[in-house]
């Protein structure tokens, strides 16, 4: 690890030899986003709709794309026109699609959401019976290409089922810790309801499945953590910020990042260095996507080495652009967009 | 049963003392359409898409209506902000929503096409786990209100899954063959797929549950029968159009309706009348809803007491209207717009 008290204060291991090696490979979600073309108005009266590429891991890959970066995703669709649609829009944004397979029988989710600004973007998944993308199975895995990938970034919502569980901690093992191994802590609750629906309503809670030792065990791989209050609490017990960065920092991660929404990010390292930044006032219009452009910029400014305040600040630069659009994974910024706000 | 030699082929019973009488309720689907706003591209290619009210039997109840028909429709949503949406589109049809309760759990669902003129319109489902339209229970049933309707229109969808099947067949015994009782033979293999997926692939096949015996329990309590060659195959065995016709009436129906597509349609009662009209030559922008359409106005026609070649030939024209127009559910016609066809 870099000890060497230059500008980085994030060392970089880059393998040598890789003739296929990516900036970032990220592996999770993806699916067709349906926004509404109204804002500020409940589903009932919006009348049409826009289509786009979605998924929070995709999301990442997309904005560390933008930013420059060659990019890779692990993910599945359905076996259906959604899923064309999927490869052809990664593809558009320079992501490249190769561990990009089809699933028979599971349709590709779509996922609905109402804008009301400034601060309420309720989501409406269609991923039922099955995500594909939580088909991903270990053997179907690259793993020298995973190993090889300057950021290897992987998602809570990645653990949630089998056997994206299994294929996501053989992919982290598989790291080795090496380089940058993001563990975006990602939850929605939602996702970790086990069990068929039967007579009439859910039993609420009753096929709840407990995150905490699954988020255990992906820490110990993962060099880097970050995630919202809420998801700090799930994966460590804390909810205060400070309390949350450390304990992850307990569990091994070089990096904890804690993102505060309106009051800003804290960021804490294994070395004792911090970072606390306010967030960007920016005239939000839909507030979904800006955690991932904040996911593909600390990607980004991790592989520049820049230091932690910097890399912070960008990040969160990015997520204010994005939080002002309407889009997600269209509205990812470009460095000069990014500089501009900054 | 009316033998007066009038001009009434058909014989209405009308029930009295019914202060709420409608003339036509339709126990079924429901869910939100949403139709590409850019015809004859692959969904691929699709940019943004229009929210409709859809739904087999909704799609009937809303033509009858516009034909002038005070009608209701028996159903049920996800209780989310798409149901909320669907009795308010119900309400500005004119059609009556009191029998449309929430299910907690479930998703309203929703309904993506493509739309490739003039034949091929695929469709894709978002129905999973399971369409809260089967589970309309039968303990729920005014069945006081369905025995008054002066038409009753259940269809083949209803009687692919319990609780729906059961609350179908109570709703069809209810009624007695009282007035006219129609059958819509509607058939989508996708509906009748049982058990859960799992690893993988669905297993083609292993699920399907044969549809005929429930197709009979209900012919026996049906009036009329109306459906696709490939519906009345389904039903009777018989794929040849008059052979199906006959075997429909074998089960008990007064009036079997046999749609043929490019070769019109074919109607035969128990009386030993037969009519067969040819399409209505228009050029198609959309065919789906158009055999909604028909339905609803050969509701409106057998109510009227018109004989058997002028419903088939207003039926056909209204099925034409909608064809040639985007929508479904809001591009039913006006019986003025029917008439200027016919």
């Amino acid at each position: 690890m870099d000890q060497g008290g230059t500008e980085r204060v994030w060392p970089v291991s880059e393998p040598q030899g890789q003739q296929d090696q990516f900036d970032v490979i990220a592996m999770g979600r993806i699916g067709v986003d349906l926004y509404p073309l109204q804002t500020g108005v409940p589903l009932a009266e919006v009348e049409s709709f826009g289509k786009f590429l979605g998924g929070s891991a995709t999301n990442v890959a997309v904005a560390a794309a933008r930013l420059g970066r060659r990019t890779a995703v692990i993910t599945r669709t359905g076996a259906d026109p959604f899923g064309t649609y999927l490869h052809q829009a990664l593809r558009e944004f320079g992501v490249d699609d190769r561990w990009v397979t089809e699933v028979a029988g599971l349709p590709t989710p779509v996922t609905f959401c109402e804008i009301f600004p400034p601060d309420d973007f309720p989501l409406y998944f269609y991923r039922q019976p099955k995500a594909p993308d939580l088909e991903i199975r270990p053997d179907e895995l690259d793993l020298q290409a995973v190993r090889a990938a300057r950021v290897f970034w992987m998602t809570g919502t990645g653990l949630s089922e089998q056997p994206s569980r299994d294929a996501t901690l053989t992919a982290l093992a598989a790291r080795d810790r090496a380089g940058l191994t993001v563990f975006d802590l990602d939850w929605r609750p939602t996702f970790w309801k086990k069990g068929a629906w039967k007579k009439g309503a859910w039993k609420k809670g009753a096929w709840n499945e407990e995150p905490r030792p699954y988020y255990e065990q992906a820490l110990a791989h993962a060099t880097v953590a970050v995630g919202n209050l809420e998801e700090c609490e799930i994966a460590t017990g804390a909810r205060d910020p400070l309390d949350a960065a450390r304990k992850l920092l307990d569990r091994g991660v070089e990096l904890a990042v804690v993102k505060q929404g309106p009051k800003g990010v804290l960021a804490l390292n294994s070395k004792g260095e911090s970072a606390e930044v306010p967030p960007v006032p920016v005239e939000v219009v839909n507030g979904l996507g800006a955690g991932d452009a904040f996911g593909g910029a600390l990607c980004h400014g991790l592989l520049a080495g820049w230091e932690l305040e910097r890399i912070m600040r960008y990040a969160n630069a990015a997520g204010a652009i994005v939080a002002s659009r309407l889009a997600c994974s269209s509205a990812m910024p470009y460095p000069h967009e990014v500089e501009a706000v900054l």
